[in-house]
């Protein structure tokens, strides 16, 4: 492999490392890479094609972690936005799209009645729980062990500066599990302001897994039995499974749900939609940041999510997800190497069985990123509706000569 | 007052409330403004001016409460932004802007090794005590009595649905009360990570106050003494009042310094600064969230840095600002009207003595925002780099104007 081909990329973590603490932190740390074989920098992205600032050209299968959920610099979105900026983004009040994007979440969400909107994923999520606190008078809130909700200190996934204090309400218990949330629930009776579930498993380095038969609806009478506020997390699947929310496609509806992600294109906003019944608590709980009115993120919201409703983009997506599955899993058998494909075909994650550390997976990205395809080791990949058929070849001609590479490394 | 002017504005509150909770919430809540005399919704900027849905021009005292610096739609801030957006905005890791934005905020602030960003100022503000409590090993948190330090649990300032674990590690002391500070850490020596305080206490619903000759000083002291970390929340104020940091200003350095608002002319971007000594704990303290990396905001922000580098634009707000204060403080006399005109001139606040329940601040803000001015009656108003002297000399007529009302209020 060329040590030039990500020269630039390296350059410039070097400098990073130097004023950045870790050089990029979070979800996009080099961490989550593959060192000396990656690249660590962006300078373009067009349709499902992004390119590093070394030039070098990628198929992306990342979607930035979710937000490009029609390809890169959609016509219809940033139409909207240009638009937008002819008038300004951040005002003293919000904008005429505020109240328009709201009424489209609730027309569109079976559900919701009501609309908040912020900026981060974590934030949503934090107030919904907040509100769940608000509204039943309780402490506890209960996740899927391991399950990430944001990165605030009562669900982030490192320990680093919590206190004891920030999870002392949280209760967890295996993803799937009925009887153990069911025994969860008997100890804390009374106790339990919100479940909160990702409408399935898709905690990073692990296999995804897909909410058992009856599992989210047993939660949904659990929670009605008990007085508990469902929180639906769908920051990371929201409208790449159902326009409507996750719940949709599983067959069950939360009394609030996290939005971030797909929900503008790129462009930043989150948004936590919610039943009447939650309202006044909502009103209650305080809920601000300097950006969360600006306009430009909310007509970028309502262009993707019109694009979503009017087009087969998110049939599309799962069409294309299962094409990418399809070729993936035959090559793996092909080059006889025992893979496990989780999740749902828009949203799909592969490892190699017994690759507990991750060594295979790497070899895997690196090959791709090589070949032209970006894609990350650790977490789930992200179809979207500008992937193409072509494109879904494309890809599958590099990831075959990476089983090749992968191959080679376990021979 | 034409209840027509604002038809429009209230037809969309209606609309709102249907749909979110409040219509809208937080610093910008219809409740922060006057009832049946304001407007809502805002639909363009330019420069120092804003219009409402209704097509009201005002002088904008409130610079979207903070953010706007430059004034709105800065053509240079503006440029870059569409510079940007031809490539792009939000990718699978950050831009070469993350790193140069980076290294321009360590050269321009006298402390700083290091910047991390995010998208709010709640998520810096809790972020820096997170890594305050990393380094330290220490739990508690001082601020000073009802200063607002983001939305987050632990510093809001409503209490709903807000447990006594969200606050259990949080100490107060009144702003500039040495003695009580000095009280506290003694009190709880070896327990307190950070002591966070704003350059001046810019608190909602109170006049502001500037820190008392020698305060700061002997806070980093104290700091020093103790081994807490010293966080200054500069998200207000930052970079309407020195380049480099409020800081700078008043003669005193922090360990860890946050921002948001002016950093990047309106576009979604905060960020915290810090030592060297701090840097290790900071890389180990989980951050992020979608859109933290993305290019558009960092653009903006090194555009609005050069500017505000390159310019006079910081000297000319401070000159701005004295303008207006003293035309108010002159017409407040000349209508025999007693005033508290507090804080900085670039960020000023006006209350009426004896106002207890700030009707006469509202029907001043009421009558400012029929005659063409924007601002607050609870919350202190920003001067930008777009108000020039005739803008300043149209605000006083329109305030000799609402002088006249509620001196008519008062007979």
């Amino acid at each position: 492999m060329s040590s030039n081909r990500y020269a630039e990329s390296e350059a410039l973590l070097a400098r990073a490392r130097r004023v950045v603490p870790g050089g990029v932190y979070g979800h996009q740390s080099p961490r989550m890479v593959v060192g000396g074989a990656y690249p660590y920098f962006f300078a373009r992205g067009d349709g499902c094609r992004v390119w590093d600032v070394d030039g070098n050209e990628y198929i992306d299968l990342m979607c930035s972690y979710g937000p490009i959920v029609l390809g890169h610099r959609h016509p219809a979105v940033e139409a909207a936005v240009r638009r937008q900026l002819d008038d300004g983004d951040c005002f003293n009040a919000p904008s005429r799209a505020w109240v328009e994007l709201a009424e489209t979440l609730v027309r569109i969400t079976p559900f919701a009645d009501w609309a908040a909107f912020a900026k981060n994923g974590s934030d949503v999520c934090t107030w919904a729980v907040t509100v769940a606190r608000e509204y039943t008078g309780r402490r506890k809130v209960v996740r899927a062990a391991g399950a990430y909700h944001g990165a605030h200190a009562w669900c982030t996934p490192a320990p680093a500066g919590v206190t004891p204090e920030d999870t002392a309400n949280v209760l967890s218990f295996p993803y799937n599990d009925l009887r153990a949330l069911h025994d969860l629930v008997a100890a804390h009776r009374g106790d339990i302001a919100a479940i909160i579930l990702s409408p399935f498993r898709h905690d990073a380095f692990h296999d995804q897994e897909l909410p058992a038969e009856g599992f989210l609806p047993a939660v949904r009478a659990l929670c009605d039995q008990a007085g508990i506020v469902f929180i639906l997390d769908d920051v990371r699947a929201g409208f790449r499974l159902a326009l409507g929310g996750s719940g949709e496609r599983f067959g069950v509806q939360p009394d609030l749900a996290c939005y971030a992600k797909a929900l503008a294109n790129g462009y930043p906003l989150s948004a936590c939609v919610g039943r009447e019944a939650l309202k006044e608590a909502a009103e209650r709980v305080y809920f601000t940041g300097s950006y969360f009115t600006s306009a430009v993120p909310m007509v970028a919201a309502l262009a993707c999510l019109a694009e979503l409703e009017a087009t087969d983009a998110i049939a599309h997506m799962d069409a294309m997800g299962l094409r990418l599955q399809r070729g993936m899993l035959q090559q793996a058998g092909s080059h006889s190497l025992a893979v496990t494909y989780s999740g749902p075909p828009a949203l799909p994650f592969m490892s190699f069985v017994g690759d507990e550390k991750f060594a295979r997976s790497r070899a895997f990205a690196a090959a791709c990123a090589q070949g032209g395809v970006y894609l990350t080791p650790y977490h789930n990949w992200f179809i979207s509706a500008a992937h193409r058929e072509p494109d879904i070849d494309q890809i599958l001609e590099i990831t075959d000569g990476a089983f090749t590479a992968v191959r080679r490394l376990a021979a």
